[in-house]
């Protein structure tokens, strides 16, 4: 049994803050403060150079790729670490498409987050063979699986609504079109139970620094299906992706496996701030951790309707298509969302009138929630004179 | 004046090691470890999200871009940090690439860095146009500019023996046949006066943790001439490159000048690092440091060969046409190597028989270099039994 006031212990929490936005950057981790402190002085300060070799450094985003892997529900050898999400799209969008080289289309949702969507775009513009990126709304994905459909790209959860798409299903309908699968796993991973082997999932990339608290501008993961990674050419195929990078050949040769994914000089002190953060994984069940985003979630719907009918839930209402955040839509969502982080609770606001508050049960009790639930009464309460209720900007409806 | 040893005071330097292996990892600047602290503790710990904003964290790319552009001859928003080299390499190349549709030649020379002539390879296999990757002696360079060539691509100063490109006359020769150039400073950033505004340079790439000392893995830069930036259309076109990213648009629409390169979450703790050693370099003139370069490396050439004449001189004679490294050739270049460094004189080994030795003035004096050249002098004595004096194998000749 997951003992959660034990791991709420090993987040430094500033005093009177509530913090629901960990869907976003969570927070610190108290180990990662000593652990960057310890590869500064013991391994950069007195290592210097060997710290590459002595310290694990050169083989640390492999290691932590399988840390993460636990997680995700991937078998060692299988997540490699390094880059930003963005990145890693790209590079799995491009393995991709060379697997599938005889279709065009590259299907995503309009739900998805727009990076992932710009990647692909200078992707297929780059490779000016006349892919298509199509979108569609998330519900239509299923659908619009065609023979013409080279790659499904989606992004699990959806980063405005929380809206879950099911993987296992999805995947299985891409494969009967005859597609490959990215999943972005950035509103996933360390939110709830990701069985990536299981679902049989072609590519996966997320990053680390949201439920996985891995810290601002933590290192991206990228995991590759073993059928598919011996035959991926990397696009970026940088030397630490080669063969042999300490033999400086000139010419590239992908290394076996995931490595093959790994492009440049891997951020170690990022790196290290992530290892301690998944210390706190250790032991720690997914399902323990979904079964409690679930209750805390249900919770906080009750209290904001009960509270503040003026919000609209913009999160799915069953928990089974939500993941591990809850957003409401009002009017003036902008100016309200300031006000609650004015009075230390922390959410965030996502345009065009959506508010955020990510549910991450590793540091979050029922209590947190209910303040947090009396605190936008008191500012709605405050703000009624302002504006009057149910009214909101025709734009906003979106 | 610049006063060395007050600089040499701003670093951790190991007690009874003389470090020689700056142009591959800085050593640790004590300011780092304090910022890096006082980040995690006061800005992840207490502001969490609000980092992004209140603490400067979205803008500190462009912010330290700036800083590393005075040390690189460029001026305020023209450099941009994020990514790894190999990322920047790439980007930069397809970039240029787009602005000269009509030519299919990206000439390089033998001694550029694999990582670079890996990541064009890449690029170009992915464009799948007929481009070619063409390699010549670094001395043949300014002849194999013909009517082909789209971008010359070269590293100024060779990684194995610290042999120097006149940036200013091939950068003119490059313009004079036609083509664009790119520059990647990997091995003279913080070596030696680069002057890429004054040269005309097109585009230049670098990283950060060799002689400006940022920490293992840190950030990355790339600069682009103001005359081509608002033509760029970036391939690597990630969310944080858009001209309005928390608009969330599904549509990507670059961002004016520079911030057009950057591409996804930047990683805030490598930044942070890396921005309190470029506080070393405040008052400090690139002039002054290449002088004492040339001369610590003269009076560490001069030692060496007194006392080892059986070591071969790998680099150029002429300090001219030295960047700040002295490389030298040795039968068993790999174990003298590593018998210098269990007696703490840590250089480094590039295959098939190079030993580097990297001359950081920020730090060094002449007394290390006179205690490393005594130290090899002692390996050698001590092998002379071992191996004939001269003789090498047929394989280490290149």
């Amino acid at each position: 049994m997951t003992d959660f006031a034990r791991t709420r212990a090993l987040f430094h929490l500033p005093e009177d803050v509530v913090y629901l936005d960990g869907n976003s950057l969570g927070p610190l981790p108290l180990a990662a403060r000593e652990r960057v402190g310890r590869l500064m002085e013991k391994e950069w300060g007195e290592l210097l150079i060997r710290g590459w070799t002595e310290a694990g450094w050169m083989e640390s985003p492999a290691r932590i790729g399988d840390r993460v892997g636990r997680l995700i529900g991937a078998g060692p050898g299988r997540v490699v670490m390094g880059d930003t999400l963005s990145i890693k799209v790209y590079q799995a969008l491009a393995a991709a498409l060379d697997l599938v080289p005889e279709r065009r289309v590259v299907l995503s949702d309009h739900g998805n987050f727009p990076s992932d969507l710009h990647m692909a775009k200078g992707l297929i513009d780059s490779l000016g063979r006349g892919h298509e990126l199509r979108l569609v709304a998330p519900e239509a994905v299923e659908a619009a699986l065609d023979e013409s459909v080279a790659v499904l790209m989606l992004t699990e959860v959806d980063y405005r609504t929380g809206r879950l798409h099911d993987m296992a299903r999805l995947t299985r309908a891409a494969h009967a079109a005859g597609a490959l699968t990215i999943w972005d796993l950035a509103h996933s991973a360390g939110a709830l139970p990701i069985h990536l082997d299981a679902a049989g999932a072609d590519f996966a990339v997320g990053c680390t620094y949201k439920f996985l608290n891995g810290g601002p501008g933590a290192p991206a993961f990228i995991y590759v299906a073993p059928r598919h990674v011996e035959r991926v050419r990397p696009t970026l195929s940088g030397w630490l992706g080669h063969e042999a990078p300490f033999d400086f050949e000139p010419g590239y040769r992908p290394a076996p496996g995931i490595t093959r994914m790994r492009v440049g000089t891997p951020p170690i002190l990022g790196l290290a701030a992530l290892d301690a953060a998944l210390d706190v994984w250790e032991g720690i069940s997914l399902e323990a951790v979904r079964a409690r985003s679930v209750a805390l979630s249900e919770r906080f719907i009750a209290e904001v309707e009960s509270r503040c009918p003026e919000l609209e839930l913009a999160s799915p209402r069953s928990p089974a298509e939500r993941g591990s955040q809850v957003s409401f839509r009002y009017a003036d969502s902008y100016s309200f969302m300031s006000a609650l982080i004015e009075r230390g609770v922390i959410g965030d606001f996502r345009p065009p009138d959506v508010m955020r508050f990510g549910i991450a049960p590793l540091y979050l009790d029922a209590g947190d929630l209910v303040i947090a639930a009396g605190v936008m009464e008191e500012v709605l309460s405050e703000r009624k004179w302002e504006r009057p209720r149910g009214r909101r900007p025709e734009a906003a409806g979106g």
